[in-house]
């Protein structure tokens, strides 16, 4: 990476932007609070350590900043509602996953079992739309509907791919889309409304950071470091799931296209992670991430943005790809 | 029940409403269709035995009568997302209690496993909201995400009171008003606006016959007959699901408030039924399902009704009751 010290991506924008965005983010969380606190001792349980987990909140902080200075109430509730949808996928996912951990605390479901945590991410979910129609707009809602079906489509698509070793990097991109592009493209565009260019420019933004995120995270759930990402690697091929750098790597070395994910245990899967990385699929990989940040600060340049607030973009752009978590 | 036939809830109304209601609901079933088919094969395959095994599409029926003859697309458009967020429900309560057939037909979780009945869940429900946000205004978006909040958080109270056998009625009633009662709410005043008073009187009707259908269903899980209901009897007991029927029954037969639920099989489960059938608290909880249906035709007569519309509502309310399945 060549950088010995990664700036937290909302701590560094936040210096910069100054005390509106800092102040708003503390409101987000005050008010993800007030929410799961405010719907009796089940809820609290349940995903009170989702939300005492915290996050990096990257699309919170992509809605407060979409919204601009002067986003006002409207931005803050539709920052916290697009959060909740967040925490509720991610309950949902570690189900599907038997998830054990998330970012070092025990999950929903291996806390309280399956059946609440299926209940506890509808609730999350319901709350996310009950928050945005309180002062929402319908464009807002609508937005975030949509979002959410892409959300479930991709997730219907990774069920289907799993343990596919062949699946194509055209596939693989078109879950990303569903699975991870959508709600950064939806964060973009529902804090405020602009003209149609300006939205545009932010769905292509968003979308592009969205690609970016993912490709990141695939990377580092092969190479890791573990003390960084929380989490053992390999995961993915552990679940099924056949990431980019696996697909890359299968060029290099075809021996992967036979691999079955079926039979591997957390050792063998990390092996399989050395491999993947001694192809260079994983600087491939990262070089990919890295060219659809460029290619999302290039769909700022049609918006109209004042030149601070593309500063802040921008970092914003380069914190996804510059973490370890 | 003194009737050798019942009539079909929305066989009898539509004939007494005319034309005008069973075109309506064959556009709501067209659109459950067009939605379901029109999100890839996925959602389709997975979703498509749960719409094609029907329902009594009760809360659709309740939303176009409700609405009235000029309820026109909004209320189309309402009672299609309201069936969708009920039809969500149904594929992740299925998951919680591992069922393997709904009316008759293999589940979502039974055919197409676990991770893909949570994410087609999600996908319903998301639909909904698209549906509705599609044309619907923002009254009728807040009003299906209050009641979405309530389903949800009534699922983790029957989850939190699953197998204590000595839960009491009081917490029965309030998991029944967020569990049943609050989608039959929703649905009496989703799909038109009207003047407050009317609008509370059709909230009180709707959660009274909301309360008297889930009532009637616990009746039924007791004394079925089976052929009728397409379901075993003691279906509630086996998922420590403590109904109304035992309760009533624990205070003529104490020793049933001693069971240990966790340890019954079928056969002891219609076992307890039969005893709680000999206590007469099946018939004691049919009288007080009627008891609310009447309640409910108390509270539209404070609604301002034309009188041929009265008799079709009242002919709902009565349907609730009058069914075996």
């Amino acid at each position: 990476m060549g950088r010995s010290s990664i700036p937290e991506p909302v701590t560094a924008v936040s210096d910069l932007a100054g005390a509106w965005l800092p102040f708003r983010l503390q409101r987000v969380e005050e008010r993800l609070v007030e929410v799961i606190d405010g719907h009796g001792e089940r809820l609290a349980a349940a995903a009170g350590a989702t939300l005492a987990a915290g996050g990096k909140r990257m699309r919170p902080l992509l809605v407060l900043l979409c919204a601009g200075r002067e986003g006002g109430e409207a931005a803050i509730n539709a920052a916290t509602a697009i959060e909740l949808v967040h925490m509720a996928t991610l309950v949902h996912d570690d189900i599907l996953d038997d998830a054990p951990l998330r970012r070092g605390r025990p999950t929903v479901v291996a806390a309280a079992g399956r059946s609440r945590a299926v209940a506890t991410g509808d609730l999350l979910y319901s709350r996310a739309f009950a928050e945005l129609t309180a002062v929402g707009s319908e464009d807002q809602v609508a937005a975030l509907a949509a979002a959410s079906v892409a959300l479930a489509q991709g997730e219907l698509a990774q069920r289907q791919d799993a343990f596919r070793i062949d699946v194509s990097a055209e596939r693989y991109f078109r879950r990303c889309r569903l699975k991870t592009a959508a709600l950064f493209e939806c964060a973009c565009v529902i804090g405020a409304s602009r003209p149609e260019s300006e939205r545009e420019a932010l769905l292509g933004f968003g979308r592009q950071i969205g690609l970016a995120f993912q490709l990141l995270d695939d990377v580092l759930d092969v190479v890791g470091p573990v003390e960084r990402t929380g989490k053992a690697r390999g995961t993915d091929l552990l679940d099924g799931t056949v990431n980019l750098p696996l697909i890359r790597a299968r060029d290099h070395d075809p021996e992967l296209a036979t691999l079955d994910l079926r039979r591997l245990d957390g050792p063998a899967a990390e092996r399989i992670c050395d491999r993947i990385a001694a192809t260079g699929a994983t600087d491939q990989v990262r070089a990919e991430a890295r060219e659809r940040v460029e290619r999302a600060k290039g769909r700022l340049r049609e918006a109209a943005l004042a030149e601070g607030d593309r500063e802040l973009f921008e970092l914003v752009a380069d914190g996804v790809v510059e973490r370890y978590s």
